[in-house]
């Protein structure tokens, strides 16, 4: 972990991150995965070239031009790019899988990253959905609670308009150029202008697509101690939000809803599922005041994979041996390593490849597929 | 427990059974306590008249004819009084506390007793919450359970009514004569002319009180596997009947709600509190097909107390020990024993003549306390 705790990058290495986490088929994970192999985004950069040889597939490299327009660019707006390990980096995303080596962060300078929660719900939320967010939201914000959602429309939208003077953050899933839906430009420009935050791993000029909603939402989650769904149909992004959460080992919070009302199916499937069902502020306060970032059941679990440098280069033999043992069906590493016989050293630089070349996908950071090609 | 075990009474044991039950201050489990002191109602009543010297209270033991005539008024309607340990007697509740010894019960002859649900809520329910009812009662009727409900307006009246023709059995709190609400008479016909039970613990002709409500709640639980309560305030009749459901080792359900509408406080606060929450009957049934009325879990608790017969009687001196241990907070009779340094069979025996006199009160059949006089 030692490459992430620097305290602050120079112009260089940040330029060098960006060049690297912007190139082909690098994600968060195989991100880290370089980073540890080769000490430093500027040592993986001179690498990639020969490792992308050994894949057989070509990639694009991230230019230094291209990189160092794109923080120029960033300034211009009056938006940072924060890597973590910094000091403005929030500290909560740390402790999820896949946390983005970096993001991008306009305002909320002064707002409180540690006492967070997420509100997602229905993007078409009734008025009573609407008004119970609303009641929540300014509650959670009167005790000092900063609210994080996605600026989507419905809930989303009534969780930032409520908090908007005590602290609002809303995440992005394209670039914080590409504000969606357009409506919301407005409640983006009002969020700013009271000091609230607007947050997104993606690029500038970045429009976001269909599959960027979840990606998105695994930072609504993670940058929030615990997330409340309001008002979910019952196969729903908010849903998705909450299985995330789950897996971040945040707390999840229900509102109930008739049965007879198709918008509370999600919430109530929720709470059958061990979501605790909430009917105010009180109730998540109640759980949260035990949820300190520093205890262990919540922030302990250790996400990095363990890299020996320059061990020697994996066979043809072994990767074919991976390759049979892998399928669509995600599977841990561990798994594999049993299945294989191969070494830990060895398994981890072909899965580096597989992930360079976009043969394979990761889900929860830890379980590993073929990619459906 | 060999009394309760006979198979069935003979009229004379039950015009018995009946006099020393409808004697003043002898509720079910002092009906017990002398039954097992004196081996046998008739025994009892004759034992009576020594006994209630020791209280110095006088009390009325109701008279041979008395019984006699209640037993003729209710063959006149074509009711019966079944007597606990008989073949008619409904077997879930000989495993409640405080099981009633007599319960008189017209209808009902082919009605499945053993998979019951009970369904209880608000008397002034919503539109919502009598749809919900009827569809969960409908539901469970088709899949072959007999439903328990109190013949009260709103919930209970839609789950009476949605289960006339698969089976349906109300508990009274008074007479089965003095049918409440008035306007719920046709209703109990209709139960009646469809096979349905009518079911009370009350005498010929009793008129409910306030406090025969909670009594009452007791039988529909306790005549249940599980209840469901589906809209209820929060402090409300409804809850009363979950509280003594889970006291009985019985599930749960509640119907969950906005938190916009004060119908769903009582079972959102249940759902919080540890009840399964239910959007529909299979929600339900999935949790009942593992109740078997055999399990031990449910069923396998004695509330007998094990009274000694011809144990010398207590002295001044024990009677005066127990009073200063007992007081209005309710106690363990082995927390008493502890206490007083009474033996077992002192105890039990200054318990039945504290019971007779009217000074104490019971509460879940195990606790007990001086009557707030």
């Amino acid at each position: 972990m030692a490459a992430f705790l620097a305290a602050t990058l120079t112009d260089a290495q940040r330029t060098a991150w960006l060049r690297l986490l912007r190139t082909d088929n690098v994600g968060p994970a195989t991100f880290r995965q370089l980073l540890n192999r080769f000490g430093s985004a500027e040592a993986a950069l001179d690498a990639l070239p020969d490792l992308l040889k050994r894949t057989g597939k070509p990639i694009r490299i991230t230019s230094q031009s291209a990189a160092e327009d794109e923080l120029a660019g960033l300034s211009h707006y009056g938006a940072r790019m924060v890597a973590t390990g910094e000091p403005d980096y929030p500290q909560l995303l740390n402790y999820i899988p896949a946390s983005p080596p970096l993001l991008t962060m306009v305002g909320g300078a002064n707002l409180d990253w540690q006492r967070t929660v997420g509100i997602v719900g229905a993007r078409n939320a009734s008025s009573a959905g609407i008004k119970m967010t609303r009641l929540l939201a300014t509650d959670l914000g009167e005790r000092g609670y900063t609210i994080v959602s996605g600026l989507a429309r419905g809930i989303d939208t009534a969780a930032h308009r409520a908090t908007l003077t005590t602290g609002t953050i809303a995440v992005l899933a394209g670039g914080f150029d590409k504000i969606y839906p357009d409506e919301n430009i407005p409640l983006a420009h009002d969020i700013l202008d009271n000091g609230g935050a607007l947050l997104t791993e993606m690029p500038l000029g970045w429009e976001p697509r269909a599959r960027d909603f979840p990606r998105r939402n695994r930072l609504v989650s993670g940058l929030s101690l615990g997330i409340v769904v309001v008002e979910a149909a019952k196969r729903s992004g908010s849903l998705i939000t909450a299985r995330l959460a789950l897996e971040q080992n945040r707390d999840v919070f229900a509102v109930p809803g008739s049965p007879l009302d198709p918008r509370a199916e999600g919430g109530n499937a929720l709470i059958q599922q061990g979501a605790k069902l909430i009917t105010n502020a009180e109730d998540i306060i109640e759980t949260l005041g035990s949820a300190d970032p520093a205890r262990s059941a919540l922030f302990d679990r250790d996400w990095e994979p363990d890299l020996t440098p320059d061990a020697p280069p994996p066979s043809e033999d072994d990767k074919s041996r991976l390759l049979s043992a892998l399928s669509s069906t995600p599977v841990e590493v561990d798994e594999l390593i049993r299945q294989s016989g191969l070494t830990v050293s060895a398994m981890q630089m072909l899965l580096l490849e597989l992930d360079l070349a976009g043969s394979i996908e990761w889900s929860s950071g830890q379980l590993v597929a073929l990619k459906y090609q």
